[in-house]
């Protein structure tokens, strides 16, 4: 089945300390999108701007995704640019140029309104529900969210949250929102706000999902050399949707060995710039460390 | 068989923002041994003063730890006091009182010199030389270790690693040894070091062995609430020498388990100030939460 990707279709310019990558194809749905890619076809919705480089209208054909929900507005690509400390943990906006998104309104095409899988990636919430009122009864939704928008558009986000199946944030988000430093208290409170499934993200830590058949512990793939984590969490959650809507039976029957594929296509995006590392990467490697992490974590 | 385990034995004041208790049974010999006790025969060293309580000498006994190695000094038990802050993951020290620490030095009678499992627990990495040199070539030897010790006898420490079949350490101590922030690439270097097995805790994130086998992810025991996580990384190791020494098998063969049984009995520590949910906790209870970490992180 295929799956809806709803998210920032980004430049960003990412600085590390070792190198210094201006423009790179980014944004919560490109990264999705790619990673869900490998297991499912993807319809992408978003907004680029005139000066949106070809080769990234190129990029996302190589992976056949579906672009007849992104458009193309007068004005400029959302552009981010931002550091990393030599730890690659802590990064820093330089700037943050919103362009086109900060118009951008999703309008979903026809063939697009049926679609079973929906991501309502990292975007404003106001937009994540706007894509679900043009949507007809998907099968499975799920959201991502960010620190920004529990600042700036809470009301927004505690209105999505009662309409979705699935929530995917951060611990420090998580903690955010609950005022829960403990991450299972905190699980517990996001529930009673509506999703039936939460997965908290903890980065190099994995990640822990708690749905109908409890809990789950996700490994994350052990990586000897981080070179640029962003994207890292939209590649896990499109990995993710992506390996759900390709697997047949009950999402609770998938959802475990969903959220590992996610785990794993996210390791892929943190070994290079971008998506240079994700666009190289073959199905072929992706079961390899999932098989991998299935030895990694027996007992 | 039977586990050789040597560290602080000493008195806790713990303060929490809901308790205060004064002078429980603590220190990382008495946590371990406890821990090791629901799996092995243990045989504790250490030193106490003319005030430890009587009640924690039956303590030891009811656990059935072997006291041959328990010195009985002239002076005050070692007490530490400390207070954790709302979210039980930072503390600050009190005050630390040596006491009979301060000259201890652990003399092993004859009986205890051929136990082939030893723990050196938390204590100066002097003293856990010192009870290897009066070892008759022990089977497995793991050491535990903190970052006062890092900081004021670095040395010593770097003497010892090249002794010891295993090392067990702390996240932040990994890095404060080896400068590396990735884990992964931590524990390269402390392979170096000497040591063939490197454990790295990580809290509530679990903890990751590398050894001859490759890496293992060892997931922690999901708790809801954290009443007292002192002594929870002694446990942890006390829990898995124990095991280990209770396994028919190769080191290899059982120290993925042994670790799983390590976070369990971590997390009945946690579960109550001191030793107190410690000694309440049965073997069955701890099987219940081994087989429910089976279940937790299948995918």
């Amino acid at each position: 089945m295929s799956v809806l990707i709803v998210g920032t279709t980004a430049l960003d310019s990412i600085k590390t300390p070792k190198a210094e990558n201006p423009r790179l194809l980014g944004g919560s749905a490109s990264h999705a999108a790619v990673a869900a890619s490998f297991f499912s076809p993807v319809k992408l919705v978003g907004g680029v701007g005139e000066d949106f480089p070809k080769k990234y209208i190129e990029l996302y054909r190589k992976h056949k995704i579906d672009l007849a929900g992104l458009q193309f507005l007068p004005g400029k690509t959302f552009h981010w640019s931002g550091e990393y400390e030599l730890n690659m943990n802590n990064r820093r906006t330089l700037a943050t140029e919103l362009g086109v998104i900060e118009t951008f309104s999703p309008k979903l095409p026809k063939a697009l309104q049926n679609v079973p899988f929906v991501l309502l990636g990292n975007i404003a919430p106001a937009l994540q529900i706007s894509v679900l009122e043009q949507m007809n009864q998907p099968k499975f939704v799920v959201a991502d969210s960010m620190d920004l928008w529990l600042n700036i558009a809470l009301d927004d986000l505690l209105r999505l949250l009662p309409r979705i199946d699935g929530f995917v944030l951060n611990d420090s988000e998580a903690h955010q929102l609950t005022k829960e430093d403990n991450v299972f208290a905190a699980i517990k409170k996001i529930h009673k706000l509506g999703p039936k499934y939460v997965i908290i993200k903890k980065g190099s830590h994995g990640s822990v999902l708690s749905g109908p058949k409890g809990f789950f512990i996700c490994p994350a793939y052990p990586l000897h050399h981080v070179v640029d984590p962003t994207g890292a969490g939209d590649s896990f959650v499109g990995g993710m949707m992506g390996y759900l809507a390709s697997a047949k039976g009950s999402i609770d029957a998938n959802i475990r060995r969903a959220m590992v594929y996610g785990s794993v296509t996210a390791s892929f995006c943190c070994e290079g710039f971008g998506l240079n590392a994700t666009t190289k990467t073959k199905r072929a490697d992706i079961e390899k460390r999932v098989k991998e992490l299935e030895k990694l974590t027996r007992f």
